[in-house]
């Protein structure tokens, strides 16, 4: 049997403990949502506030060139901040860049990756798929028309025939956090002469990742879960540099070109990652994300998955000893920061949590959700959260009329 | 001769000059560059703090459906701070959303157009359009195959024949400041059959717009500008109602889903504005934009074009008088709220202002461009600015080599 001194010997031996004063968390939350809107850091606000009230306010539109913070100006935030990102997963810094959101960027990188493969009119997607991925896919096919082949989950390797230009595939999955082996997909797209495109949502700050090693082409993820950057801060792009320059990016604004400020009649992109910005980024956000990326500095990415790992493996190890009604919904190795469990009423018990300050989520028809962050979740938090579930199993008060209230998001 | 007491005078019988303390300026700047960044709101670093703090930091992400404020959640701001903006441009409060850029939005307004207008395959916009409208129209053409037909100014009207599915125009021209005529050009496209789709970047919260009365059928805005909402602030877009059940918006990610957090496997557009949307909304940037557009609350669009009108009329009445040198290079009537002086040497004397705490910006290849919004600019700044423009010009301190370092972004 576990005991919950188990857990806070876990927590005394964590090398990444420190990490979690970098957060303000609400004193009486268990919170394991971080998957879907990371914790608030306990910079930002005031990192927010400068950028408002002196760069903004006093500076003015100076603040473009020279914010006067001694690391350059507005313009310049979005490289910036994508070479932080890099780092965390595995790329070079001029081969990320933080533009727009990740359903615009999914659209640009495959309508580039298009480009990059003349002659390939095909795209291949997973059923099951984050579903702005495949809608972002389907606008693309009926705007270029290209073929899109979403096929079952089992079948992508098998579907990268010499058609394809590029694979679409989000590394781990949004419902189960099964983790697909980055490497070896890969280089089967690449023995089929296509390009990758890597979703790393759930994975960036949650896993280590190295898109070098793994000779990966092009990724793209949220600011908002395990970077801590805000409710819908901006994504990140990644495009490997050997690609750079022969891309053609149909998003084409004018902060991908190669002089914005000469107002040039024609587009001329950018050399470099730069060129797959459009419109003018939003400094607001963009300042709320340089501070939850910089929850991760001196934090060393295996010991974040390592830390994951062992977090989602003690919540498995107890719910199975104490909760035997839930289904065990997520894979027990190569599994992301966040674990899914079976319940016919998933949504309810989501709910009934949420009123015992335990924060997870529902993902429909029947997963209850709950996320792991290495940096501020203890393994107490755990161990106390399935105490929650437990309690509520075992008294049945999830079956309170209140708790089957849905809500318009979820 | 026209003295610093007719302008003061000119102030006291302001009918706006309330709004200005909605609004913190640095006290020893002449700020002339609010077309550009328009200045800080006195609210907005208060907002964006509560955002963060409580509605993100304590409510976690129970603030997307509801923020604690008494007006719903995150998930409506984007309808919310639309439905405001519409009084700015005479449209209804469900015609208009915010949503990412207005490079972005440019680009899934003109392919909503081409899906309305099947059997048309071409697209009109002006030369010397702002540039990253005729570049993301140009990515379009490269990705979908549709013709871009890019004509002279004064030749749009006549461009607008059987092939042509929308013409994209600027209303208020970012250089020159002339304002095109809304009701009659939109006429002429209906009458060829077409679509128009307006960009007021420059005309909203500077001028009175009626989109309504002109029975446009798209516009875009900026959300920067004269919306006061903050660098690289979110832009929104408006669709006549009689549009929006039709159109196929070709970046069509979760958030324009009729039904997102479903999480089903086919897109199905939402009904209505919300299909404009693509990708989660920035929270954080959404607060400081709803704070900007707060600027114009209670206040009469008409008056804000009459005083727009008279700041611009006086600067250039002190010019003629004072400046000769200078070359007047906006219209005298039909203009919006930013005058633009020629001179061979604009780069530099835009600098020696700006060393002198007058803040305007200069447009390559020679423009001197002043911006004039009427909740903050008072008719003494004008006077003041013109006087410093005439020192300079007197003195030749402009010729300092200081003044001819070009900066990244001017």
């Amino acid at each position: 049997m576990i005991v919950r001194t188990d857990a806070t010997a876990l927590d005394e031996a964590d090398v990444l403990a420190f990490a979690r004063a970098r957060f303000s968390l609400p004193p009486s939350v268990i919170y394991l949502d971080g998957n879907s809107l990371g914790a608030l850091p306990r910079r930002t606000a005031a990192r927010v506030a400068d950028t408002i009230t002196r760069e903004w306010g006093q500076r003015l539109i100076g603040s473009w060139n020279d914010a006067g913070t001694g690391s350059g100006g507005w313009i310049d935030a979005p490289a910036r901040i994508g070479a932080k990102i890099a780092r965390l997963i595995g790329a070079a810094a001029d081969e990320v860049i933080v533009t727009d959101s990740v359903s615009i960027d999914i659209f640009k990188l495959a309508a580039a990756a298009l480009s990059l493969r003349p002659g390939r009119r095909t795209i291949v997607t997973e059923a099951g798929n984050f579903p702005t991925d495949v809608y972002m896919l389907e606008g693309l096919s009926r705007l270029s028309g290209c073929d899109l082949r979403i096929v079952a989950s089992d079948d992508v390797i098998e579907a990268m025939d010499e058609n394809v230009a590029v694979v679409v595939l989000t590394q781990t999955h949004y419902r189960t956090g099964a983790v697909r082996d980055l490497a070896a997909t890969t280089a089967a797209a690449h023995a089929a002469g296509a390009l990758i495109c890597w979703d790393l949502s759930h994975s960036t700050g949650a896993i280590a990742v190295d898109l070098t090693a793994a000779n990966a082409d092009m990724a793209v993820g949220c600011g908002y879960k395990f970077l801590n950057g805000g409710p819908g801060a901006p994504a990140y792009v990644h495009v490997a540099r050997r690609h750079q320059g022969a891309l053609d990016q149909p998003l084409s604004g004018w902060m991908g070109h190669a002089a914005p400020f000469a107002f040039d009649e024609a587009y001329r992109p950018a050399a470099g990652i730069t060129r797959m910005q459009s419109g003018t980024p939003g400094v607001i956000g963009l300042a709320a994300l340089a501070s939850g990326v910089a929850t991760f500095d001196g934090v060393d990415m295996t010991a974040v998955a390592a830390k994951s790992a062992a977090l989602g493996d003690l919540l498995i190890a107890l719910v199975e000893e104490r909760c035997p009604e839930m289904g065990i919904a997520c894979p027990r190795t190569e599994r992301g920061a966040h674990v899914s469990l079976r319940h016919p009423h998933a949504y309810e018990l989501a709910q009934a949590l949420i009123a015992r300050g335990v924060v997870g989520d529902f993902r429909p028809p029947d997963l209850l959700r709950l996320g792991l962050p290495a940096l501020y979740v203890r393994f107490v938090d755990v161990w106390d959260a399935v105490d929650h579930l437990a309690a509520i199993l075992a008294s049945g008060e999830w079956r309170e009329p209140r708790f089957a209230v849905r809500q318009a998001v979820t």
